[in-house]
């Protein structure tokens, strides 16, 4: 079994020689920027893991993965655009960079690159691997937009935040996994149970994420503590606070999500936080999906040897993350 | 074989009972308000034109048909974003009657879907003619960018706006019928012969578009005659012009196209049309496209009672233009 930085490298070394083509180059340009802006790659790692629990012969599952990683930058350009977000990972976005009509046209071309990838797969027949993609993209744009309906909505549940969250970002781990299985040469069930096992730690990771941006520390977060307080993100902590608090509550609550001074409202916010016990609860719900997520992974029919590198992956993502 | 009413018919039918999904509404109803918009329905009439040619059990094409109309009409969506059109077959656009980030989304969407209903053939290996989409999907991106690239260019050669207009317009023509005929049971050379059929017609097309926007009559046109020139379009006749014209008349016509009066504007570049015999030389070069278009059909392989319907179905629309 290969490690994380192993794959990793892997991943990055086919990365560096892969082109999407050149011309127009202020279309393939955006492609390649992106595709060198870095990461974690944990998309692509998480295919090669997941092939290697079956099939130590990785390198079949290459494409797929570089597919899927290409994908995520896909998305990643069109968010820009749609979010009006300047700065990715340290650099300019593409929108901002080149424009919106470059952004939108090459992102397309993403799309259509990723499918192109996948089907470069010969190890396994590719309609059954094109579905999980297919069905796991849908799932990404159905997520994003029900993420941009949210912010014109006071009353979403944490039911609905968790289905949110799972479209937008979690299928896509559980996808990646899937896919990854099956080029492996998995049975169906234990490709479902990876699938699900990804779902259920990508929402494990959000939670976290949502947590920390409210109690970690600076250093750690990489960015201002309270940003989605401030920004009047609707985080599923703000989600449950609005869900339980009382009605003399709300009514604060309220007027100080309408202050305008940022360092009170997150104050304002952290003391109902704690009022209501907000963050346990998150924590608690966290604790939840990453249970369900290792009772998924317990059940894939291999040594349980080789699945520690996902547990292992999983726990350690988590924790750089605390 | 069928004629042009007929295989529409099948085509409208099946839209009217496709669904791509419901939930989140605001995302998937502009794919239904798109697909119900109408129009000649052209790229899915020739799959199935195509496929008739070689077997006539044309539903085995239907789905293939319909993936190639809903990619044809992604790419519509997101042109008029970047187009700033507001109004596309005499209804809103999407990003007008929704919003920019809709039609990002739903645009994205609908390519996914449209992959999603390529990879329902069952007639054929998919790879094949997934291949032969996503390769004609990257050249419609290429060709978009392409043209937007012209408009920061006054030295476009002749040359380039025909490799532009083949990429952006006529290789889909062409690929819907290369899919159609793979699917139709096609040797391969068969299938490159009507793809090649499909790229000079739509060359074809587009060259009686431009000459029709400054020689037209208003009715048959649809629409103002002389808007190209109104609006400083590259089409063929101004490229060719600015390539030919003398250099007195050369700057008469940079101080013409500055000119604000639009109808003035027209007048004084339908004369150096005149004077440079550039509608003669668009419909010379618009009967050599469709002299190698016709040379590609009489190559296929197919009794040449059968090749009539695509023959006639060409020239009638070329003759509905004109």
């Amino acid at each position: 079994m290969k490690n994380y930085s192993e794959l990793l490298k892997i991943i990055n070394d086919k990365i560096a020689v892969t082109s999407y083509g050149s011309n127009p180059k202020n279309l393939y340009d955006p492609i390649n920027y992106m595709m060198e802006l870095g990461g974690k790659r944990l998309r692509p790692v998480l295919t090669l893991m997941a092939c290697d629990l079956f099939d130590t012969n990785i390198v079949q599952a290459l494409d797929a993965a570089l597919a899927i990683e290409v994908f995520h930058n896909f998305t990643l350009v069109h968010d820009d655009i749609m979010d009006n977000a300047p700065i990715r990972r340290g650099k300019e976005t593409v929108y901002k960079k080149w424009s919106m009509p470059i952004a939108i046209l090459s992102g397309d071309l993403m799309l259509i690159k990723a499918i192109d990838l996948l089907a470069l797969t010969t190890a396994t027949p590719l309609l059954p691997i094109l579905q999980v993609f297919n069905k796991v993209a849908a799932n990404v744009c159905e997520g994003q937009q029900i993420d941009m309906n949210f912010e014109e909505r006071d009353d979403v549940s944490f039911q609905e935040y968790i289905e949110m969250i799972a479209l937008k970002t979690a299928v896509l781990l559980g996808g990646a996994l899937k896919i990854g299985a099956l080029i492996g040469g998995a049975v169906k069930e234990d490709a479902d149970n990876l699938y699900n096992f990804g779902k259920n730690i990508g929402i494990a990771f959000q939670i976290q994420d949502d947590i920390l941006d409210s109690f970690g520390e600076g250093k750690q977060v990489g960015k201002r503590i309270g940003g989605d307080i401030a920004s009047n993100k609707k985080t599923l902590l703000l989600i449950e606070l609005m869900e339980v608090v009382h009605k003399d509550d709300k009514i604060l609550l309220k007027s100080i999500l309408n202050n305008a001074n940022p360092d009170n409202k997150i104050n304002e916010v952290l003391k109902l936080y704690e009022k209501y016990q907000i963050k346990q609860f998150a924590e608690q719900k966290k604790q939840e999906y990453l249970k369900t997520a290792f009772e998924h992974l317990k059940l894939v029919q291999t040594e349980s040897e080789r699945k520690k590198i996902l547990e292992h992956t999983a726990l350690e993502l988590m924790n750089r993350m605390s």
